[in-house]
């Protein structure tokens, strides 16, 4: 690749919605104005660069919008983007609109896309992790995922003030895809006796145990977190094998749902998304290209797509031993 | 009855949960103090009263629990009362503990125990109406039914960032039981395009009329909120029909579940509960029995426990009609 | 007044903004379509009228408006209102974009301005009751007084954790202008051991007599609510009184400030607007006009506009009677 | 000091209150019962250890309290125990409650108390550093710190609404003592035009430049953050001289105050103070003393308590930049 300068970013979200995508897209309006460049919104994720549906905007289009849930430019999964012939569509308006850059902000799915058009097309781009899954290598926080995480508890929290008055026993569906990041967090923070992850290998005979000795120790309410990716079968059916074994128990089952991925962002959300929204246009500007802006130890790094896309972070072993102590 | 001096009130609370209660609790516990009078709380509903599991109660044993969500009293459904049996050692119990008078705090199952109770062994009570359905004739509001409200619009206000987003059709189950309220105000509250409450005749043709015409007026995402008593066949059920007539719609699920239940009391339900809590208390001072203390046109009313439990509030047409232009 | 047809309503809001606003405007322009007339936005209040700022909106102009605090249109108190030769111009810039009457919303100080102009210009108006004081005749709340006391006691909340862990005694200054509405609810659902209102006498001893009672019965940690507009001095005065008397207190001042005028509206509030800005279009095709539309158990009602201004809702003495029974 | 085996541990929270101090008090009883040693509770801070007040404590008498701000252990600042007769007394008591070792929750204060009574009487201890204003050394975050900046950019988006409403210039005084962290975070977050920390040298000039600059890019409404360490001589004397310059200025002042020291705690908060009050213990049982547990790129890490002390953490630079960019 050329390095050509760079005098136009288009900015889009794509995938799932998170919380703090809004704030993400004005770090990087403002960050191209800051540098004396132009930026241009792509409406619906690549559907927009495939449709030509774009809107150019400036430091006070972007004004109020940094504690608003959702994604102004909106979102979507584009089916056609997979295509060779929608990606050449893409690319021709991408140039109709002398668009240089592109700054992608979603998950793994949308870097991928990304990934192929550069391929094809020598667009440098660089993604930005959004996504309340926490999945994403390279990363110690996405975007969305602490807001996530409070939801979860502030609903928790209101679940256990019925649990406790009722002596029952909840079981929690939340999100996170194939990674228990939320699920463990947020399980314990809002004081789960038992949490149930992907990555770690559960059975319902350990979990009535666990409910057993919660018993023993005078317990008379619990909590049950399980991520949606969990593997025994989902939340319903966990709930079933639970009660045939214990009919005396008063099991509720609460599946948490939508509401996770909206709400107003947390400070955490808001100041990461600005800071990565920024250091993606830098990056660029920079002549980076196929990196994901990403947030170690509290600096920003960047990190190769495609090991943003292969590579997983690990449940912290730590994190599941503090689950066990404080479960006693 | 012979006017007995009332020298000690038991209260309790029973039947689902509902966030006030403990604002009601300390208001009773508080009277009786005010009124030189004892005050003893009574576990787990009337199962309390058969076991024989209360806690004499002063006004600091209530401190900070003005804001606490569900009841520190707990609260139970319970079998054994609806004998008997269950009543008889319930009587014995109250006797021994030199209970003169009963403050029922639930809705109207829990009205009915009392009511039947008082039948046989003539025993004073008054009932407070704590439930999040608003169901209960002769008050205007039932405690926790503003709390429930405002769970479900800030519930619904994350869906809607997320559906905004994704130009997506929400269907949001809420709790009401067979009452309509809760779904028709936070209906409107929360922009709703469509609203299926038990107390109207809906069709799943009518609601796909409305989400047609939605989509002509250039709405891309709507929210419909079906209230759990309605009649078509469930939130799952209405979102097949829908799908099938319309699989071009992006639709979502959720069943907001218990968390209606939970959560920190709102300023009216804590002031409400207040009132009325100390209402129960002077009334039966004041030698009134089997009455509910409820609020009517912001004045505090006794209604006859009969009436209380068999007739009921109706759906205001007019809400009906402000929904409707809302939804334009 | 001849009764003329109206073909197009002029909206807007003045005077301090109040959670619910944009709800009321909603509703205002949704109203205006369902009975098909137009309807025009005027900025900041009468200064869009006599600058000839307005917008012209339909139903999509206010999508996702209803859960947001403040108001769109913006608010503002205008000074060349209250001359003639400003009422000229608005009626000349009103005339030229074919106004044919108004929604006001406001508090009394709007209404008094239409009020004025009508008398002049023979403009029709009805108003709707915006303020978060609760301090206008003619209807139960105004609109954004329920978010206010909710944002109050959600604060108070925080200061009671912080008041009990280091057993302080808080002197919380709340809003309400020259009326104790919202002190005397807040107060009683944070559990305040005092509340200071303009509407009853009050005295630094009875204060500190109070302060001593609760003492005495083994509190620790103490709230006093107190009003704005309350006669003692103000609430750092009141503080300093209080220390002077007991050097042994640890007293911590907090004035909440404007906090209390934002935020997301609760359903209440939303209701309430939604149905006060539909009665005030409904109102004024029925050819009302000098009347306020208003809310009287739970019914709306108008009221004129006159009556509006000059009476006062009182403080409901039983209200005052629970304040003490629960401060024991 | 001779390696005694340790069979009880005595917690305390001391200084300021910060929302997570039960979170951890919490994992500090449950981790004693995990580790089969028994636990006590010190009332008020030092306090409590000289005047012997303290309660045994088990896994049930923390219950439910993982999500409540504040401290049920209650904190203070003791006076008694700067002198040597009261550490005397303190020591004393410990023996007599066979305490073998301490978890000392708070600030710098706190610890330099412990580490004097530790030269002294050679008792082992470790810090958890709970305080809001995240100005201990040795961990990236303190607890209350992330629960501080949520309660901020709560209450400044309320702010916003009405600044936005009525085109006014907010100054929002927030906490933080000597360090800008909560300022600087909160600010980014909530949008600030400007923000004056105690870390960085500003003048009133340079803030008139930026909010005259935000004027010239379209602005008509501002957020301007200020630490209370700041040194320009605090909020209202800055608010006097910015208005002096610009009379045409609608000025509002607001200083939050206490409530940022109180309510629920986030997750973050909850989890970091789970993980500390475990770390705490195990770092005991292991025989290590005079240091601090924190957390450093998300492991837990000890930290002489020395350098807790006098060492501080550095502000960001790079948060300076993204401040700046962002309010372009």
């Amino acid at each position: 690749m050329t390095k050509t300068t760079i005098k136009k970013i288009g900015v889009l979200t794509s995938g799932g919605d998170a919380p703090g995508m809004n704030a993400a897209l004005r770090a990087v309006v403002r960050a191209c104005k800051y540098y004396e460049i132009a930026s241009i919104g792509i409406m619906h994720g690549y559907e927009g660069l495939i449709h030509d549906d774009m809107i150019e905007l400036g430091p006070r289009d972007v004004k109020n919008i940094i504690n608003q849930g959702g994604t102004f430019l909106k979102t979507a999964r584009s089916e056609e983007f997979r295509t060779k012939e929608g990606r050449q569509k893409a690319y021709e308006n991408l140039k109709k609109n002398d668009i240089d850059a592109l700054v992608v902000i979603g998950g793994d799915g949308s870097f991928t896309g990304a990934n192929i058009f550069h391929q094809e097309f020598d667009v440098p781009f660089i993604g930005v992790p959004g996504t309340i899954d926490n999945d994403i290598f390279g990363t110690d926080y996405t975007i969305g995922y602490d807001t996530a995480l409070n939801t979860v508890i502030e609903a928790v929290d209101k679940l256990r003030d019925t649990a406790t008055s009722h002596n029952r026993v909840f079981f929690v569906e939340v999100m996170g895809r194939d990674a228990g990041f939320i699920a463990l967090n947020s399980g314990i923070a809002s004081g789960a006796q038992d949490i149930l992850i992907p990555e770690q290998k559960d059975s319902v005979e350990d979990l009535c145990n666990s409910l057993e000795r919660s018993e023993e120790t005078g317990k008379k309410s619990s909590i049950v977190v399980i991520a949606e990716g969990e593997q025994l079968g989902g939340v319903y059916e966990i709930a079933k094998q639970v009660q045939a074994r214990h009919p005396e128990y008063d099991i509720r089952v609460t599946v948490l749902g939508h509401i996770q991925r909206g709400g107003s962002p947390t400070c955490q959300d808001r100041v990461l998304a600005s800071r990565l929204g920024i250091a993606a246009v830098e990056g660029l500007l920079d002549h980076k290209t196929n990196l994901m802006a990403g947030i170690r130890s509290n600096k920003v790094v960047f990190t190769p797509i495609d090991e943003a896309i292969k590579k997983h972070n690990e449940i912290d072993e730590e994190l599941i031993k503090v689950a066990n102590i404080l479960s006693i």
